[in-house]
């Protein structure tokens, strides 16, 4: 039984970490830290956890209790994990961070989105993006993982397979992203108000959303050069989700990209590539740790349009954290993480 | 391992008894069956299941095939189920009916209140009215289950505990309740489009509501007597949930009322009595199959507040017949049904 | 034209104040302050005022300038208006408060519900409750009105017409309402967020509500009496609209209903009372000055249910509010408020 | 006063023109005709028109009574204008047509993309499509009026600034629409249930959408030549609005785009360019006949994205109409439609 520790659970992230892991078979929760909620339990914060986690209750981080742990989840905002991760790691215990403190490469790129100097540069080298798509070998033998963004997730399996195969003009992709408003998390906001997201659409950040580094450094290593990503970011009024639109060049009208597709992810458990002529709806993923993806031709056009969608708070999220964990600790990849997506 | 035939299954409860099947370790699907969609995957009709059901395709309703199932699931429109649960029963398959067929033992006021003769009241005496926390005992033996209807189920787990114990003037009993739009079915209906039931609140059939007799029959069994009940359903803007407002007089003002819940589902694995004080949120049993209650005595008076929540698909449907399913077959009556709820 | 201050203006009932004013053809916003956004335009934090009040931009309180207007309408938390009010009353200026501050007639009950002394008990004699359905000639006269609460309009208008009439026991009313999230304000609280209020429905304050000792002071007006009542609210996944579900005991089965609430209301411009057997919904009073209202008594019994709806900003608020600067200036009560609710 | 008739006004541009027309003062909806909806009042229909319009009821359709009306909107499916318009032109009727029938200058290319032949080919030389920021001296002497469709609308006022100054490359354009479920109509479909599109976000007809010709004929003809457009259009779980991010290469980084778009939209009374960095939302013109545009250029490359938003129901259809209406008669072309956008 691997023994789980997680750090900041009080956000959405934490508490579907909770909702899955009460699932998992060969997982159990045994800290959860936050400094604001000591003491409550947390199936009194989170009432659907009523039941499965009687005797949890939220404590103030402690490195001893927590270097006790297996694996230590950080789902924190940024920062938090910079400070922490490395005391951890030198105690033996494997770090899954769900932030992005560890997602960039580079330290220089990271203090400039994220507007203060990188915690914890020294880490870096060891840092595996936690995609298990592109870096399934890596992660196996990783101490320190960095889970994916939610737009990162949809937006790059959506395009690897055209990188990788060199078939697209990497100098003007797009991505339209639509995210549900849980991607903003559960802080008290204006702008995340049930009167304010409600009912409206709107695009935000257009001039430069952190995610941006993240994808490009995703797409170069796919396509092995420099690439030109726009990236455009759209609140969506619904609660879990992300609809990718992407858009890439593609010369050659004679390749199968259905084809392309499938075989790139024949053996992937948790991309699903939609049959030709699909339009993957984000509920058909709610709740799931499930990637389904769809690619078009428009009218024969040089213009490939990639339809990409996961639950940014499971794929996108707290699920591929998981899926992490299985593969560093050598189980099924899949384990917890085979409940069927919630539709209606 | 149990052989389900599903009757009916291309609407909303179909497919939720598809998704929880799909947990089930001792349940699997053999045949389900749809006139309009034959020979459609249903994981065409709904891509939450690829993955999970990829042979699986709508067929004719066949009784052999049915016939040859140890349990088969009606989930139809009211009226079919009496047409076909004889035939089946006398084949030694065990019906478990989600509709209305069964559910009121006087076939005369079922045809009075669904406007059509009742087609099988030879089979009335041994319907066994499908709420466990009830009449655990007699489905453990019965052939035939009728599965309760969503409101009924919130209604009558929220009062029973007043009307058993003799405290509640059972005169006037007032149901307010509020459902989501899911329990209107996948109809194409104009009252059910998003731009109809979005971003508005109604009540319908102030009149009288089918389930208004279905919840008195409960009651007048847990009160052994007469009741007077008010039953005024509401239709709100959310896919799942239902929340019973119950309002009864309670003159005896010295009474324990938590306790009184407490005690009365202690041994219950999916009724949840909140903590005094509560109010349960539709939202906490969401994709689960539990029923969360919390009591209130407003200002000390005699009016006792009840409050009941669950979700119509599953402990007010699919998730329910599971449970009965379980009780019929022996097995742990939690068996498949343990999922945490999906918040937010 | 009518000289218009607002104070505290960055609120719901505030931008609902602007909508409204900016088509009505006697009045003119002079002043509108905010501490908070000194400074800012208008229709820089509200995008739907562009083009409407391009000049306007918040400012800090200022007595004198408030004092040169002809009357001041208090969007403001509780408390502020206590402050204020007095202060302009004196220059002449007509005061309208759409806060809780001089709703009820007896200090020491404010000072119990509100948690804090009340801060202007002199001017409680003076204060008009703004009801125009029942205060009509009071108002005419008056130098300070409070505004009635959303509940309350919802439910007075929705009871008070069995209450005068002497029909309704009096010493049994429920009134369960739901209520749109907006009722709860802009400011950012977890619980009004998107993904916290959206998709669930829950009741909340079942213990006591601010709102139940005004309701109660108004129905015992028309009751000429004690009244005995339980108010349950109810958060509902909507942004705008009150639906009230009133239940009272009418003993008397030979009373006309229908005609009584026709006959009550029946030169009022504002509350349409819709034929026998209708079930109003919020969204046809969206954004519109109106409650729509529908009596019925279910099975012919005692127990009558009364549905009431209307826009919590707009009859519940700052359309009241307007409709009551209408009545105080001897204008058209419907002046610029006439429009169409919005439906879809 | 201008006498108007509409041709099928049971669905939601049916609703909206009376909305916008109750408020207009120089127009009168004489009759309103729905073959299957005869003699049902509209307000019965929709509640929130009562007190409005409480003598008008349904009709059927009848040349004379229509031919006696100064103009007439057809708020129908494609093909029902085709039939009728011709008539009325002959009596002197105007023709303001809100479907699609009139609105593709090649009757062969309408035939094509609406699977049925042109049933009046012979009225498209004097169709002039009504797009006033384009044609508006066109308009002012047409006799039948093709209104734009609801993304042709917020796509073009989007791109043509660009286009009209030769700035962007025509070959490679997108169009990311986003739209409210309003836009697939009142029909009863499966896909327009609130448990089907609530909640969850899908791009729909990528291989082609009918307003995919429209959009490229209004931009040929900004361009003055031919362009290529990948257009994708999106259902979002909103009642109404559109929200298009629209792509487009403009290698002058030179060029100033906020002045650009000022100077194009500065007499036009329904575009609002906002200021540079602004993200339109879709609710700041929910119900109001405006197009709020922002333009960007995201890291100062040569993809320039334009966002630009609209009321699908009101400068996408009904309000429109009635501005091309204004136009046509000689009218302020604000006229009736200078509500303030309802927010939240």
């Amino acid at each position: 039984m691997i023994k789980v520790g997680i750090v900041g659970g009080t956000g959405y992230t934490g508490v579907e970490l909770l909702r899955l892991l009460a699932q998992h078979p060969e997982a159990r929760v045994e800290v959860i830290t936050s400094r604001s909620e000591e003491g409550v339990k947390v199936a009194d914060m989170y009432p659907n956890l009523r039941g499965h986690y009687d005797g949890l209750a939220f404590s103030v981080p402690d490195a001893k209790r927590l270097g006790a742990c297996d694996v230590v989840f950080f789902a924190t905002p940024h920062g938090v994990a910079h400070a922490l991760a490395g005391e951890l790691l030198a105690t033996g215990t494997r770090v899954i961070d769900l932030s992005a403190d560890f997602r960039l490469q580079d330290a220089d790129e990271w203090a400039k989105w994220y507007g203060q100097p990188h915690g914890a540069p020294e880490l870096l080298p060891e840092a595996v993006y936690g995609l298990p798509e592109v870096n399934r070998e890596a992660i196996k033998s990783a101490r320190l993982i960095a889970v994916p963004g939610c737009y990162p997730t949809a937006t790059q399996l959506g395009l690897i397979p055209l990188l990788e195969a060199g078939l697209a003009d990497t100098s003007r992709l797009i991505a339209d992203c639509k995210s549900g408003v849980s991607g903003a998390g559960r802080g008290a906001k204006v702008g995340s108000l049930f009167c304010e997201a409600g009912e409206s659409m709107m695009a935000y950040s257009v001039k430069g959303h952190r995610h941006l580094p993240e994808i490009s450094q995703g797409l170069r290593r796919a396509a092995k050069g420099d690439v030109g990503l726009t990236f455009v970011p759209h609140l969506t009024p619904m609660i879990r989700g992300i609809h990718a639109t992407l858009y890439a060049h593609v010369a050659d009208r004679s390749v199968d990209l259905q084809k392309l597709f499938e075989e790139r992810y024949a053996n992937e458990p948790f991309v699903d590539v939609m049959p030709a002529g699909s339009h993957p709806e984000t509920r058909s993923v709610r709740g799931a740790n499930v990637c389904r993806i769809a690619v078009h031709r428009p009218q024969g056009g040089d213009l490939v349009v990639v339809l990409s969608v996961i639950d940014n708070l499971v794929k996108g999220a707290s699920g591929q954290a998981i899926q992490n964990m299985n593969i560093l600790f050598g189980l099924d990849e899949r384990m917890g993480l085979s409940n069927v997506a919630l539709l209606p």
